[in-house]
Parts: C-alpha cells; structure tokens; sequence
C-alpha cells in the first residue's frame, strides 16, 4: 500500500472552486509540499491556482498514477473507477452516499469495478490519507508534524479532531487514514501495513465495530508484536452500542468479546479520548518501560499526586539503593528529600536536577523517571528542560512542567528536543503505565 | 476573614529589591489595580518605583492596616509580630524557616505573639492570599481573572501551579489562600469563610491531611451545604502518605477515613488534578443537575464516546419524548438523527444547533445537555457557539468544542459569554457527573 502513504504521482477529480472539497485536498497537498506530480482533472477544464502555483485541470486522466483522490458524485464513482482503473494502483474515495445512507448497490458496485482493475480503494464516506513522511497530505483534515504516530480511524470526524488536537500536544505522526465505510481495505489492512512501516513507532486506532472479528484479531496481534498499538473501542455502553449502530452502521457487538480480544493481542486499551493522546505520546518517545518509578520533583504537593497515581496503577515506587541515597545526600541541600520522591525543593536550579537524574538512572533498582517541575523560582523553567534533555540517562523519563503559560518556554524546550510533556502529574504517571504494558 | 480577602489598607515588609519576595507581592498588589492604600515598610526605607508609581518605603509602620505581608527572616517574625501587632487583624506570613524544618519553637512563639494582640495569622510557609474581587494580590503567584471558585491549599507549590492552569481553563477565581504550616488559620476556618462569601459559587480544596478531623468535618460539612466543595486529597496511597509525611509533615492518615469524612460531608471528591479543573468550571457554571442527559453533536463517533462516559459514570441518556422527536424531525435534515445522541451530521450550521438545543431543553426528560462540536464545514465554529450562547434554555449546558486550533474562536466566544469549554467528550461527561452529585 505504499502508493497510498508514500505515491509519486497523485491526480484529484472533483470541483476546483475555492472551498469545494477538491479544492481543499490539493491545496493541503500542494502546500504540505508534496514533492511528485499532482494532476487535477474535472471534466470542464480550466487551471487552478494554488499557493503560488498555476495547475492544468486535465479533462480526463490519460496517465497512470499511483493514487487517486476521488470527490465527486457518489453515483458518478463506479463508472470513473471503471475508466481510470487501468491508470491508478489506488483510489481514495472521499465522496459520500454509498452505504451509510443505504445505497449498498451503488458501493457493490464501486468495488466490483475497482477489483475488475485490480484498483485497492479506501472509503467510501471518508476523510482521506496522510502519508506525513512522504510529505503527501490526501485530505482536507489539517496538515500535521512529521513523526511515529499513526491514526487509523473509522470515523473521519473524530481523526480530524484528533489530528488537530494532536498539533496541540506536541504528536508527531507518520501516517493517517480514515477509511470510512470500509468497502475494501478496512482496519486489519491498515494494521498490518504500519506493523512494517519503517517511520511507524507506534499504531492508534480508533474503531466502533469490525465486521471480521477473527481477521482483525489476527491483523491486531500481528501489529503488537511489531510495535504497540494503542486502540480507542467507541460504542463500549449500551447506548453507546446503540449510537455507534446508528453513526457508521457498525454492529459494535458485546464490548466483552474487543476487550478479551485487545487483551490477548496485547493492545493498549485506553478508555477515552485524551488518554489515547498520552499513550500516543509515551510510546513515541519509548517502546516500554518497567514498573519501578522514581519521582524526582522541586514540589512536594505534585510529587505526592504523582506517587498516589502510579500506585493505584499498580506501578512501584522504586526502593533507591543505599548507594544512591549517599550520592544524592553528598550533593543535595539538606532540606531535599532523598527519598523517593526526591524533591529537590523550589529553589532547584540546572544542575541539582540534571545530577539527580543522573544519580537515579544507574540505580538498578530504578526503571524509570517521572520529572516533575513547578515553575522554578529565580530561574526560567527552560533551564531545568536542559537538565532533563542533557541528562546522561538510557531510561525512559516522562516529564511534567506543570503550570501552564509560566512553564510554556520549558515546554518547548523539551518539544525540540523529542520529550513530550504531559500536564499533570497523573497523566504523567499514566503515560508511565502505558509504557509498563508492554 | 474579610480583612484578608477585601483589605482596605495592607503593608508588605521584606527587602523591595528587584526579583526578592516582598517586591514580586508589591508589583503583584499594584499591577492588580488594588484601590486601597499600600505601604511598604523595610528599617532601611528609601523608595521603590512599580508600574509607574513611586512609594515611599517607611522604616517602620506606624498606621493602622488590615493586613500584614510578612517576608522577612523567619527570626524576625514574632517580634515585628509584637511590634506591629496593636496596628494589624491579620498577618499573611510568607517567611519559611518554622515548623516545617524543625523550629516548632519559633512557630510557638509567632502564634503566641498574634494571640496576645489578636491577629490572626496565614501561614507561616505559605505562599500569600488572594482576594481578587477586591482586586487584592497578596501573593507571588500569577495574577488570575475574577470568577466564582475559591481555591484553598495546603501546599503552596500546588496552588501556583493550579492558578496558572486555571487561567489556561479559563477558570475565574473569587480567592485563593495558601495557608501553609496552618498555625494559627487552617483549612476549616477558611471552607468556613467561603461558605458565606457572596463572591465564591464554589470552593475548590487541596489537602494533604489536617490536625483536627472531627473541626474538618464540621466545617466540611457546613460549606457543603452552602455551596459545591471540590476536594483533592493527595497521599492517598501508601507511598503517597509517606511522601506527605515528609512534605507538610502531615499525619496523612488513613484515606478510608477520608473517603468516608468527604462522603459524610456530601462534598465533591475529585482522583487527580484534572478533574479539580472539570469540576471547578462545572461549577462555577452551575450549581446542580439532574442525571438525565442528552448528547447534540455534528459528529457520531465523539457523540458515541460522550455517551459511552456518561453510562460508565452512572448518568443516563435520558429518552426523548414523542412530542420532541417528532419536533426534531419536522425541520432536521432525514440524514440526521433524532435519537438521543441528536447527531446534526456535519453541515450543521447555527439555527439547526440552535432549535435543536432548545427543542431537547423543553423536553421533561432531559435535564441537561451535552454539546458536541467538531470543526463544522463551510461555516466558522464561532457560528456554533453563537448558536450555544443564544439557545433560550434554562437547564445546564455543558460543552466540547474539540479540535484545539480548530475551534479556537468558537471556545473564545463561548467564555466571552461565560460558557466554559471541556477538550474532550469524556471531561464534558464528567462534568456532568459532578453536577449530579450535588
């Protein structure tokens, strides 16, 4: 499928007027900075311009593509499907009025011809493909920042938003897609894909039913072994059931039989909507990590926080050494508290936290680090962001600057740097459980 | 208390050095607009220029005042207390250096001094006042905007940093105390305080543990009854205890008996730091709601998981009646659907969120509604807040715009109309369950 996340050569059919859904894909195209050729084709002709850039809207395709883009009339699908086929390897199929409003026959249909040609098709009723690596943007959502996440979604809403929300959390993805009504490829075909995508680290899913239980039990398994794969089952209650038949037409099925099925595939299970953000943040930064924490902190209030979550999330508080103890004693001012957590009071400045961290990571007893900063006083919050990024550590540390605005230059320190950070302190600490499921 | 919170005179003694304690307060109390006098007092006197205004620091205070602003070594304290005492109500206490590192003397002798010339005290070790629908910032902590939630905590680190998020929430306080070493003033008078202040619509309270459980629970319990009363218990756990042992010196206790006290008191009892947050601005909006909810979204999939959070939290999606699904249908698009969650599919514009809220309102069955907004086509998602804002409905509206950037201006006219934004659907769901509780 790499024609999909990773094509040469693109063509967009539909209508090129300023707001149609057309128009919107290739200008997120054009300015994503796509590097091969587009080709729009509408059957009136014409040019359109696009961020400096003139097109030649082509009245018909008359070259092969890797991939097609598809908003026009549902009913006018098929038939272009049926022409293009020979020319294109994929087609992404953006137009609605297939299934979701009981037009089975005219998506029966759709497939048919696209099998004919040997064509793959994602969609119908979707939101389109992102390939971030391959700097392809095949979708109106909004453009995101290259890195390992990759969103699958069978609601096209909910990956936009995510999409977005994600921009705000420092995610960085590899790929997205929406694929819709699921005519063709569906959620095990793009599991198993981004289980061998080089730019992949890790998988987020977002679903409300299957209809092949036992493939994408397979597909799932398949993925985790690979890499984690985080998944957000929507339609878990009855009446969410009940509203998830009624939005993709999804039999969402007992909630028992997904849940048994992430467990024994070894998902990630997250039950809302945020903590699939923070998971998606751990797991971008590390693969796994084990159950011992340490807290390191310049606050006692939110270290507490922190040790009273990871515990109810049956994560240890990490015993240190009586070696550790010593060393943190040599150098730490006596009214620091070497115990676990180590809180390094209000005045701790660069290096108080950068050896504390030190110190802790060769403690054997230690698996990971759990960095809290309130904003510091007599020093700017970016100052302590350099000690956790200069830190000579090879353990995962999951940060938390806590404070918002007086913390927002730390917080971007530490997001050039590749370490994400997490609000509080007990989404933090969750993070941390997330990556001790592995 | 009301000297401490609507002060009509307050002095500040400390060094008026630029970045030193006193000084931060100073700027603090004048760049908050505070309308009442202002008196600087350190024994070297000279002046201190802040926002374009000049004082006169006096070498010694020699007027009466409200309040005192006490940031001068521990040592000094009870003697300027002594001094100062027949000329003050109330010393704020800011200085560190009592009990918390072992000078339970000093504390002694500094309550000992307020008692015998009735003051009261806040502090010592704490981190200031606020009271700011006097426009009084008695505190170094960042400058918040005026609402109804006063927060009260224990920890002073955690309450900077809660007012800091808080601003990014867009949570508007009506107070803020941190109250330190508690030795004189502690939680109870202060849930006590803000049961009957006419400014606070709820309380919001950090504790780690109190002294008196039995004076607690009566003043829990009193507040309780006027108003919501946000409770975050930190050392819950085993380790998270011993942590607080070794942070506030608190006998954490057992947290059943917590639990049970909270319980008994019918306040609000919140796991995390996030949820004080949720529920604060729940509250601030809305004194109660029924269990009843009905969801309205342009989008299934976050319409599902709303409803998927609201069943897991003991909520129900409360059951349109014939009359409203009938009323819904007669101008709804038949694409939509009229079932409880209301989904207005995509294109939903202004007047279809509009009639649709007020329609669901008058429903007997509903008593209380969720909004849902994803970034809407073709229209700017201000338009929908609008639509939020204008809706003639007199049960409570709790509401997720969701897509960050996205909808920005849609959340911007939303709190310029008091309506607070939850990122998510599972926060705005349990919003709504901390409604219920009341």
């Amino acid at each position: 499928m790499d024609f999909f996340f990773y094509p040469q050569k693109v063509a967009v059919f539909g209508s090129f007027k300023k707001g149609a859904i057309a128009y919107e894909i290739l200008q997120n195209i054009v300015e994503g900075g796509f590097e091969g050729k587009i080709i729009p084709v509408n059957p009136k002709g014409g040019r359109v311009e696009i961020a400096g850039r003139s097109f030649e809207i082509r009245e018909r395709l008359e070259e092969s593509v890797d991939t097609a883009i598809i908003a026009i009339p549902a009913r006018l699908v098929p038939e272009l499907i049926d022409e293009i086929g020979p020319l294109i390897k994929g087609a992404v199929v953006i137009s609605a009025g297939f299934s979701e409003v009981g037009n089975e026959e005219l998506e029966r249909e759709l497939v048919e011809k696209a099998r004919k040609h040997g064509v793959r098709v994602i969609g119908p009723n979707c939101a389109g493909v992102f390939g971030v690596h391959g700097k392809f943007f095949g979708s109106f959502e909004v453009r995101v920042k290259p890195g390992g996440l990759a969103l699958i979604s069978q609601s096209g809403a909910f990956g936009g938003a995510a999409l977005a929300m994600g921009n705000d959390e420092g995610i960085g993805f590899s790929a997205f897609v929406s694929y819709g009504n699921a005519a063709d490829l569906n959620e095990s075909d793009f599991l198993e894909y981004f289980a061998d995508d080089k730019n992949t680290r890790a998988i987020a899913l977002y679903i409300e039913g299957v209809r092949d239980g036992r493939r994408f039990l397979e597909a799932l398994r398949y993925a985790s072994s690979k890499k984690p794969v985080i998944v957000l089952k929507a339609g878990k209650s009855a009446s969410g059931a009940k509203a998830a038949a009624s939005h993709t037409g999804s039999l969402a099925g007992s909630y028992e039989i997904y849940r048994a099925a992430f467990k024994q595939a070894r998902a990630i299970e997250v039950e809302e909507m945020e903590e699939l953000f923070d998971a998606a943040k751990a797991f971008e930064m590390y693969e796994k990590a084990g159950k011992r924490v340490v807290v390191v902190t310049n606050s006692g209030g939110p270290g507490v926080l922190a040790t009273d979550k990871l515990e109810r999330l049956g994560l240890e508080i990490a015993k240190l050494g009586e070696k550790t103890v010593e060393e943190l004693r040599s150098f730490l001012p006596p009214q620091c508290s070497v115990k676990n957590p180590v809180d390094l009071i209000a005045d701790a400045d660069y290096e108080r936290y950068r050896r504390t961290i030190e110190v802790v990571c060769g403690d054997e007893n230690v698996d990971s680090i759990l960095v809290i900063c309130v904003p510091p006083i007599f020093i700017p919050s970016e100052e302590i962001a350099r000690a956790v990024v200069d830190a000579d550590c090879n353990k995962p540390i999951v940060v938390n600057f806590m404070a918002g605005e007086l913390v927002r230059r730390g917080v971007e320190v530490l997001e050039e740097n590749g370490v994400k950070n997490f609000p509080t302190p007990e989404r933090a600490a969750r993070a941390l459980r997330w990556l001790s499921l592995r």
